[in-house]
């Protein structure tokens, strides 16, 4: 499927900054596509991310989307963000084998933007299931002067 | 420092529920002290929690946050809980090699418990920092009957 | 515009319980249409309902949010209800001359729903404009025995 | 009580504001002191601030707390703010006549300060009864260049 807000540039930008994070390596996010204001990623789940029952813990469900409303305003802002607060409210389970969030900036500011967003939990031979929903503010930080 | 909350039964019970979890394991969260509606648990940083900047990862952030404020729940509730909703808000860069989270029941209720929490940045030298503070929704699950 | 989801008989109860409110008829709430979980809902703004720049207090923006996401949970629950959280994003000035609201449950438990909620300001010769966003957890309340 | 956080000059001007403002005017807010970012205002309840079973209805509960979180941010940021986003979480049920907020800045930056509050249900005869508890992003707005 096409994203129509897929802006390649851009992506390579979220990429090369995501290696470079150590929890982000070892989380596994990828991008599937990120631009004018909105963001697609995904990540494969593996046994650490799993709690007691064999659910993705919650730490992980929000973490991807905390980081899916950081990349969205970060494609709004094309400025360094950072996540000010954000809200999340866990819906079912995430028992399948893959997350995937999918955020949008609804209004981008000077110093900061709001964007919501989605978690689905996915499985090979089933629908996806929305396993969450959550609204974000993120900071725009002011650029920096070069030396 | 005596923590008067501390309840060792169900420190035993909640370390116990968290070697079970995946996440939790490679977290590295340890529990300090645990009851009667309140909780302290910290985790040292290891370069894996960190984001590109060298900060500790906004998701490990409120990951411990949120595990604060559910385990601050099952102590007053004496019952399996699980996250509905959490809202957190970051206010300073968590630049130090542990985090503490110390999280407070401030209404429990029969299926649902009010926590809020704060979560410091701490280095061996220097005082702790405040670095986030939230409020969350935990949902008491109703018991199960035994077979 | 036809309203899929109205059920008149839940617009009706709705529509009682709040006539029988000090603040909801000082603050004049109407319901457009209620039922199967969603709810539309509006008021016509007076002078008392401003702030000192002459757009709509941002308490009764976020009072029309709440009131709508309580109501959307109340058709979906078919049962009393009480806001237990909410979280309000203030996205533009409300500058119109009323205030529409519109929520829709996306998940509906035995003992809570999660309700989202878009606020718009409207005017009458222009296009509605989107002024906050929120998401609440709603509480259903036990039946009471009837004596 | 003395509340050494008062700043009389500062408490005037949210004082001058308020009374420019409908919604305010109506409700009754008084500012009962206010400076370094901490504020405590209260309301004495009438019946067209309640609900249909005599509480007061959560609009007004909310509406206090963002106004006192909004006010705090003020006498920290000594300039104009607005709302961002707020979170609130209802405890209990405010039977009483009287409602009191305080409110107080836990950040302070240069854009935007979190705020917290708890809202206190009171009678004559009885101790104050915590209802609600929140956290607030206020956004500081830049100062205008005088013409």
């Amino acid at each position: 499927m096409a994203r129509d807000f897929s802006d390649p540039d851009m992506e390579a930008r979220l990429i090369a900054n995501s290696q470079r994070q150590g929890f982000n390596n070892w989380f596994g996010v990828t991008c599937v596509a990120a631009g004018n204001g909105q963001v697609e990623i995904e990540v494969k789940i593996r046994p650490e991310h799993r709690q007691h029952h064999g659910y993705v813990h919650g730490g992980c469900v929000s973490s991807l989307a905390d980081t899916a409303c950081a990349w969205a305003a970060a494609t709004a802002a094309r400025a360094d963000v950072v996540t000010s607060s954000f809200t999340f409210h866990f819906l079912k389970p995430a028992s399948g084998d893959g997350l995937r969030a999918m955020a949008r900036t609804v209004r981008a500011g000077r110093t900061q933007a709001t964007v919501e967003v989605q978690v689905y939990s996915e499985t090979e031979s089933a629908r996806p299931v929305l396993c969450g929903t959550g609204l974000a503010t993120i900071a725009v930080l002011p650029a920096r002067v070069a030396a």
